[in-house]
């Protein structure tokens, strides 16, 4: 017998990380309907139940989810991960010092900067590496995800190293397209593009 | 004769400000195929002309289409706006500094937080006004968006304030899940978020 799991799709994919944020705000040891679920996330009570249940998790008719047992289910595709942060500026010092990783099972094994006057400093307890460290601490440590926060400048250079470490996960903060390798999973974060987006819709009140 | 506007769906709303920022990469007075765009957008060629098509620009068989004239057009759709952000922590104190918002034309209008300890200091050249003062300079000041920084607990409350002083869009980085009415348009940035959805792919290799 082979365990067949059904692919979830993508826009599931995105909106578990929302259910498990929403889960924690509920007390453990209850039972969550798929309309008050729903609620919480800003979905409608069908799209939760349809999410879920790429999750094999059906619910109880006229009670709803076990909260515990979704949240753990939920974890577990979700997981964890060992991370390195490039860049130690504003940004990257501010994700370094970020609590909401560790809370989320990830670990900041390694904050790298190019900046002689950052190496060797402190950011919390964290020390800051030089970039001619990059490579072999990336692959001593197994890290699985680079957080790139440098300028755009430095950006795709530092994705191309990043790859060629054997780093396949990368999060963009820098404010520029990267170009990378079909096998590399790259997200976004642009802090301008979110405010552009709003713009559009203010625009159109 | 009405200037009637097609509306423009949501997915290609978040894509404008992708393009816009591959056509910063381009030398002015020339032309780009929407071959190259999606290329650098890292989308097909379709989408590229039917989302462009939205604003009007058809490009020229063979030729494509005038930089210059292109990215005015999506500019004129995004806008710029004047932007409040509550939290001066590590995350807010970064964001208070970041460059990028004035690059895409928008003012930051003030800088709140509860802590005395920081209200009255300044991170570059802003100072850090007290929330006591935010509804009064939100109004003042007209802002359009404001942006949440705060950690989880206070988020809430936040949101409750700047939507009762009129304000209606939102950007949160808070990790909470906010209950707004309906008009206010939210937008959500959680960084964990971002790497619980790249760990995901992480483990399915």
């Amino acid at each position: 017998l082979i365990d067949v799991k059904p692919s979830i799709p993508r826009v599931t994919v995105e909106r578990l990380p929302i259910y498990l944020q929403c889960l924690d705000e509920v007390p453990s040891a209850q039972w969550i309907s798929s309309e008050n679920l729903a609620a919480m996330a800003g979905v409608n009570p069908a799209q939760v139940r349809k999410d879920l249940s790429y999750l094999g998790s059906y619910g109880v008719r006229g009670v709803g989810y076990d909260v515990d047992h979704l949240r753990r289910q939920i974890e577990l595709q979700l997981g964890s991960g060992r991370v390195a942060i490039i860049g130690a500026g504003n940004l990257g010092a501010a994700l370094a010092k970020y609590h909401g990783f560790s809370e989320r099972g990830f670990t900041i094994s390694g904050l790298f900067d190019d900046d002689p006057d950052k190496v060797g400093t402190y950011i919390d307890d964290r020390i800051v590496e030089p970039m001619e460290r990059l490579e072999s601490a990336l692959a001593e440590r197994a890290v699985e995800i680079a957080i790139i926060a440098t300028p755009a400048d430095g950006a795709q250079e530092v994705a191309e190293r990043v790859a060629a470490a054997g780093v396949t996960s990368i999060l963009n903060f820098a404010p520029v397209i990267l170009q990378v390798p079909p096998h590399i999973d790259v997200r976004r974060v642009d802090l301008s593009t979110e405010l552009q987006i709003l713009s559009f819709y203010i625009k159109r009140r």
